[in-house]
């Protein structure tokens, strides 16, 4: 029964959606070939803008975040063109296969999980590739927690013929990514992030010269090709029929982005992510990223401790879910995230949930510790 | 204010979604890889093969319909390989232009908008194309209302290499077509049209053969790709994030067709379409197809009336959005939708509506004629 079985979501997406967006999106669907819809999209282009601060236009498919990036390596270069793709993590790895497969010559920057990728590397392999039309990378690596340099490296692609391509899917709206101040060319979204929305829907903000190169490439794409949907829009409408209740739930979330705002927003997130690592170090337990982001908090498994065990036991007697580590992190670490739908209160529980996990697995611990040192970090905060 | 503003949707997708699919949607989102999620999807997978009439696998993807046609085109094919392409509408020329962009060699075979294709046409085309690796067809052409004879033309691509490719996107659930008993290689659906879902998933069946080729072939895919699915599902999962909410409300519907029967469910659209049918022939107005689906009814705008005045007048004045014609049929036609979450009484009121709406716009009509012989039809049929 619901009532005694209470649960609480604390993965790096999907994210518990709020109740107000649950409920628009049970609103009766309408056609979307309707000036009623327009409306909709209408206010959902210019609230999309502001969240990406940006001018320039923000296309949206119906896919996961996935689809966006295949949409990005499929219009944005042809096969054979050389790009290069940060790879530190599961997420990078993505990029580097989706090039390949797209027939582009990757150039790989190998960075170690857990580790950022240096600014000055980057500036040493563009040198040495000066052919290159793309840099893909990630914002934040969502399987390591790591923050990429991005304002950095951003300046370095500007003055040459390389899209600078970035995978935004768990830090849009988690900290400043200003797009046009930036001078991104390309930056991927979706929609369980934090945008606390459910799974299905996916963002690309495309620059000028992006959009111009869209028109140039020559490789097989349809469902995901920016031409149509440039072509759609310019009729206030979608290429093909649009995912209308998630864009309900979208429309939702967007105007209380824009209310709340997006400083505050970061400011949120900082908070959260600042309170948890007081607690996760009070514990005496180990972060894992060594540039960690806001949007979560990787924390080491502690020797001893087994991580399958871990999770299972909170998900199972605690109903708590927070992500474990994916491929080569495996049982290895726990991912506890601060972006979407979360309070200081989710905080608080994380941590009394891993204090009384391991502590019975046997690991020593002082019970609420962790919990105590977070409370006294909002605390602090407040003043 | 909405309770002076109740609407009415009758277009072919998307169509109503039954509150209790809209109630299901609304519930918590959990995350994508745990047991309560490989659970749903199971009895998901389960239910699928029997509205499929398969045994086979059925694949789902978050996307629209397109993009499930698209994962067809570029999981079966090769690129430079000969299919067979059926052109008699919007979606048989979607069918060419996913062919052309994947670099396939698309053989047409055009069919005047309205009619069906001759199977003996289609047996002449194979026959002079032994290489064809595949015949791709619409089931029902959305654009037109025709019904093309998928059970005629399914046998003579079973003893040779031609994959019988087939959009079923608004005729799965709508009239039998057993996946199985005819020997279909691919059948493509969307959440919005039978199955009363919102827009923002699309599904795939696949035979052995099909799924088989989709090993060998060489193009470029990703997000669409079979062989991830396949092997997501080994582990009771998905490749990508699922459309969770939207799953949801597909387990919702899917456990309901179980219940009703697809037997049942064919002849409630058979009685939809034959009333709606004898109502419109009753007005003296003309049906457009030549072989219809029971999907839709489609009606031709009368002489002298203005096609786009008259569905913003039923749209505006009565709230009642059914679809006017799309590319060539543009103001040329009205599309009355039957699937998806329709009843008795939405003929009528579609019936009426069009009467009233004629009538105010100068067209001689006798008001009440077509809605009442639609009620004999249906009063017929129950005895």
């Amino acid at each position: 029964m619901d009532l005694l079985n209470k649960k609480f979501l604390l993965t790096p997406g999907p994210v518990p959606v709020p109740p107000r967006a649950l409920l628009a999106m049970a609103r009766p669907v309408i056609h979307h070939r309707l000036p009623e819809f327009s409306a909709i999209l209408k206010r959902i282009r210019e609230d999309l803008k502001y969240l990406f601060q940006t001018r320039e236009e923000v296309l949206f498919f119906a896919s996961s975040g996935t689809g966006a990036m295949e949409a990005c390596v499929a219009n944005l270069f042809s096969p054979g063109e050389e790009v290069i793709v940060v790879r530190g993590g599961k997420f990078g790895e993505r990029w580097g296969e989706l090039a390949e497969i797209y027939g582009l010559k990757p150039v790989y920057i190998d960075v170690p999980w857990g580790e950022a990728v240096e600014v000055e590397t980057v500036a040493e392999v563009l040198k040495a590739h000066p052919e290159a039309r793309g840099l893909l990378i990630q914002a934040h690596e969502t399987s390591t927690g790591v923050k990429h340099p991005v304002e950095q490296i951003a300046p370095l692609t500007r003055e040459r013929e390389t899209l600078l391509v970035v995978d935004a899917i768990s830090a849009l709206g988690v900290y400043p990514l200003p797009f046009d101040e930036l001078g991104i060319d390309a930056m991927v979204a979706g929609s369980q992030k934090s945008l606390a929305l459910p799974p299905g829907l996916s963002f690309v903000a495309l620059s000028a010269r992006a959009r111009k190169r869209a028109e140039e490439t020559s490789g097989p794409r349809y469902y995901f090709d920016f031409r149509r949907e440039f072509k759609a829009l310019e009729k206030e409408t979608t290429a093909f029929t649009p995912a209308v209740s998630l864009l309900y739930g979208l429309s939702e979330v967007l105007s209380r982005i824009r209310e709340v705002g997006l400083e505050r927003l970061f400011a949120h997130y900082r908070l959260l992510a600042g309170a948890c690592r007081a607690g996760i170090k009070t514990l005496g337990l180990e972060l894992f990223a060594k540039e960690p982001c806001e949007a979560l908090t990787i924390v080491k498994v502690p020797e001893g401790v087994d991580g399958a065990k871990l999770m299972k036991l909170m998900r199972e007697k605690y109903r708590v879910t927070m992500a474990g580590g994916q491929a080569k992190l495996k049982g290895k670490v726990v991912r506890i995230a601060h972006l979407g739908y979360q309070s200081e209160l989710d905080v608080i529980l994380a941590l009394a949930t891993l204090e009384m996990a391991l502590s019975e697995l046997g690991y020593q611990i002082t019970l609420g510790a962790g919990v105590s040192a977070a409370q006294k970090y909002f605390l602090e905060a407040q003043r």
